[in-house]
């Protein structure tokens, strides 16, 4: 009498559940999906939630904005020296959306499952009148004391970055005017990166565990170097200084900046970089760099934290420079 | 120089950080958030997501939508057997939705948090120009080996449910409608009873133990109970058949079905119930009913299952009821 499937249980079967291969998802037909955590290792859990017109464009190609989704959750888990156990993935379809659409963004969340371990575990379909909106729970594992947190940074201990700094902030820079004479001095490969860095973040995994081993506190750069140094370092009661000049550029950004010195603020503040931002002892840092550049990432020493409150950032003639905003606020 | 703190960071800490009073939330001040599930336990793991003005009225009492989202959740933990170990929360906030409504909103989870024993860990706050969006993943804890499913119902057991059914459909219809025949005939006591089953689902938590001991397969019934039963067989490969005289139904319910006895398909078909379903061999029958006699809920033995495929509902006269449609589909 009754088949057992409506059309959003077809939907899902048809595009998910080739994708939810693992044990624990239960082929996506159950009310939940279950979980082993490896013995003497606990779980680390992060969520986050994109909007089409807010986090990304309405017009991006599906599989990059699904990539986007699980980059800047998977980036979260890195941060914190995790290694990915799976995901848990809701999305709320809008009107307009195909079919054609769902199918891209299922095999771009698939392709990122397999390419980063983190199994599509279960989740939610949903239709919006809205635009479309994304969120994935992130989960991951660290051995039971490990995890590497925010707000334990201490003073007189270097501050590193991971890869470049500031090339997803010129890619939607470029991406909102590529008329700008910034982006008209760059080649049409340098135009290609900003906008790939941009588009599809690139979670530092595999530094995972040279975190756990030297860093003493880490986050990843999502809102802006600026802001979330500050963050990280109010939450850890210490202040900071570092030098402008220091902070890893990529050559099209370096390039980009010699033609129009204000994208300096743009990459500095602007966000979007999923990079990890590092604090760790003087007597980690050699061990941590040539894990990084052994990683083909690199990490670069840009200052230090010290007693007392509020960061500093130099430029090249020692003054401390200020940003009208520093950091990328989704508010 | 920066604050390191963003509209975002203010508005999270003033509203959700004194809800989030557990270790593992870092003070929602960190990337990610800890667990510990317990030794011989493995995680469960469910995640659903509402939108305004598709799972709930846009102008449903904000604190009445935040206890919707975490129980329709919490209701699958239920129904798997699990004990809730904590959520992890992300919404969308539309234009017009002010800090006071985010104050109820947040009023809510919190009281449901404690009020079920499921910390708020951690998630994400966006801003959308759509409608109000929620998506919760509520993580549990099961013994090993010990999780219900869905897909694991065999022939010649008991098929039971939980408390009352239909109580939702009808709060929802009774919203849509109020001079139906079927509600006119009620005092205001039942028509508010029906309204609040609607709104505040009311998850079967205190079941889990009784479910790990006693159950073969469980759901939770959220699209209907006919549906939702033809789905439970169809992923165990056996047949069922019930007696729509048999479903339990509150005296509201049953007071408005016999002033309009159309309801009974509404009833039986409608959704938003959050009762649990259950199959379990004879011998636990009796002892799963005292359990949840004890539990202040009940549970009713409504048909058995049967080798075969397909599900049967017979009426009073034995014959097989038709329905026109056997499951509410968000599709």
């Amino acid at each position: 009498m009754a088949d057992g499937g409506s059309g959003e249980d077809r939907l899902i079967a048809g595009l998910f559940a080739p994708i939810a291969r693992h044990p624990g998802a239960l082929g996506l037909k159950d009310d939940a999906a279950f979980l082993h955590v490896p013995a003497g290792h606990k779980l680390v859990l992060t969520k986050d939630a994109l909007v089409a017109g807010v986090h990304f464009f309405p017009d991006d190609p599906p599989a990059s904005i699904a990539r986007k989704a699980m980059r800047v959750n998977l980036s979260d888990l890195a941060a914190k020296g995790a290694e990915p156990l799976g995901v848990m993935l809701a999305f709320a379809i809008p009107p307009e959306m195909d079919v054609a659409a769902l199918s891209e963004f299922a095999r771009g969340i698939g392709e990122d499952c397999l390419l980063f371990g983190a199994p599509l575990l279960g989740g939610d379909t949903v239709r919006t009148p809205g635009p479309f909106t994304i969120s994935i729970t992130a989960l991951g594992s660290v051995p039971i004391g490990r995890m590497v947190k925010r707000a334990t940074a201490r003073p007189d201990h270097a501050i590193l970055v991971t890869g470049t700094i500031g090339d997803g902030a010129l890619g939607l820079a470029l991406r909102l005017d590529p008329t700008r004479p910034g982006f008209a001095a760059l080649d049409a490969a340098q135009r290609a990166f900003l906008a790939d860095r941009y588009l599809h973040p690139r979670p530092r995994l595999s530094l995972a565990s040279a975190l756990r081993a030297h860093a003493r506190a880490a986050m990843d750069v999502s809102d802006g170097l600026v802001g979330d140094l500050a963050k990280m370092l109010a939450a850890s009661n210490c202040a900071g200084e570092i030098e402008a000049g220091r902070v890893p550029l990529s050559p099209a950004a370096r390039a980009a900046i010699a033609a129009e010195p204000a994208l300096l603020a743009t990459a500095l503040t602007g966000g979007d970089d999923y990079e990890i931002l590092a604090v760790m002892g003087e007597g980690d840092v050699d061990a941590f760099e040539a894990a990084a550049i052994a990683a083909g990432i690199g990490a670069t020493v840009i200052g230090r934290t010290l007693a007392g409150e509020g960061l500093v950032v130099r430029g090249d003639d020692g003054q401390a420079l200020n940003f009208a905003a520093t950091s990328f606020s989704h508010f």
